[in-house]
């Protein structure tokens, strides 16, 4: 199993100002490559923080994705804080300064080329449907925080990370509350160790009281847990099998 | 200046099935009452885990929030972790046992008992508009991560925490680019370090390019700061001042 971690920075989440999107992308994404994502961070814009965060996921996961702080201004201080993780200085990249220029053409700052910084000895993860490229250090992918953008950085993502085997999901929907399916869990959860199996109540859905998950990565042994809890529960207490 | 970090627990958050409402709704309750909620942490389903993590988080800040993992199922590890990070064990409360007694009356079940479980020690905060009361070791606040009770939670929070005094806001909206800002940016962020400054892009709207915001506890220092940064600006640059 390959795992991953993410490190999403910015003042402006843990103000609540806005809403974290990319969290819910990056693990979907994760998840349909066989990536296990066990781990979010968020941190403020602290370049001390995020190289603090940056050293400690990295060598323990397989891959570290951040998130933000990856403009020109003094609160983007994520490709700093990389660096300064791997104890390498900031780089100025050639290739990211050629495409400022041609983007900016005669317009462009001292502030426009800040955008070409990376850790040095970075190198840049592209294919020909993402135009602008992702900057990886080591193990480590640094991805803006602007949703729509980081989005875009998927395909890369999957690309460079597949394993050729997603995670399966399977769900049963039942009317019996948590408290009445406790038992039968446990037994079916002892028996199947491989197949992760999650029990969540809702309360603003009728038809249902718990949504009962069941995902691994080997579908037989994921239907087969499936299965061993519908055998306990009688058939009028289930609402949907998925 | 008080500090906070919240625990988010679940599989069903690292693995994309939902997203995370809880951070957004704390973060802005902690903003109201002057609490820098400065890192969230979100982790598996996994008792050694949330304890190593109770544990740093709650001798580095003055609050810690954990959201999740507090039914009956073998999913909902959380008392657990908190109690094993004080190193106490997990005991039964009497005065939860008796609501669910009351709520359940005859259909009650161990499963249904379950829901009583507390790190020995903790105490109950509660006030009358809060039917349910929120457990609280040392600390740290388990909470729910079920969205509506979860939110339903942030008054108690409130009155355990308000210091009578939140966080100010202001922002200024600019046509501007941050490559053409970030000169002014510089000189205002360092002559002003009460005042946290941030700078965000927009890809999405049309009306402007780039969103400054001023936020601190100090209502003259906030201001100060955004008029500062106002008067390196073109007023014709300037959509929008809160």
């Amino acid at each position: 199993m390959r795992t991953a971690a993410a490190l999403v920075i910015g003042n402006e989440l843990l103000s609540g100002k806005i809403q974290d999107q990319n969290v819910l992308v990056l693990a979907r994404t994760l998840r349909a490559i066989g990536v296990e994502l066990q781990r979010v961070v968020m941190v403020l814009d602290d370049v001390g923080t995020i190289a603090a965060e940056v050293s400690a996921l990295s060598s323990t996961h397989d891959a570290v994705f951040t998130s933000g702080g990856v403009g020109p201004t003094h609160d983007d201080v994520t490709v700093a804080g990389v660096a300064r993780a791997f104890g390498v200085p900031v780089a100025r990249s050639p290739e990211i300064e050629v495409m400022l220029r041609g983007y900016y053409g005669d317009r462009i700052t001292e502030g426009h080329l800040a955008m070409a910084k990376i850790p040095e000895g970075a190198r840049l993860a592209r294919n020909p449907a993402v135009p602008w490229p992702a900057i990886v250090k080591e193990n480590v992918w640094i991805l803006p925080g602007v949703p729509q953008i980081f989005a875009m950085k998927m395909p890369l993502v999957a690309e460079a990370l597949g394993t050729g085997r997603g995670y399966v999901s399977l769900a049963v929907h039942t009317t019996l509350d948590e408290g009445n399916l406790k038992e039968h869990l446990d037994r079916v959860v002892s028996a199947h160790a491989q197949v992760d199996i999650g029990s969540y109540p809702t309360f603003d859905d009728v038809r249902y009281r718990t949504k009962l998950t069941f995902d691994g990565l080997d579908e037989v042994a994921v239907t087969s847990a499936r299965d061993a809890l519908l055998a306990c529960l009688a058939p009028d207490s289930v609402v949907a099998i998925d």
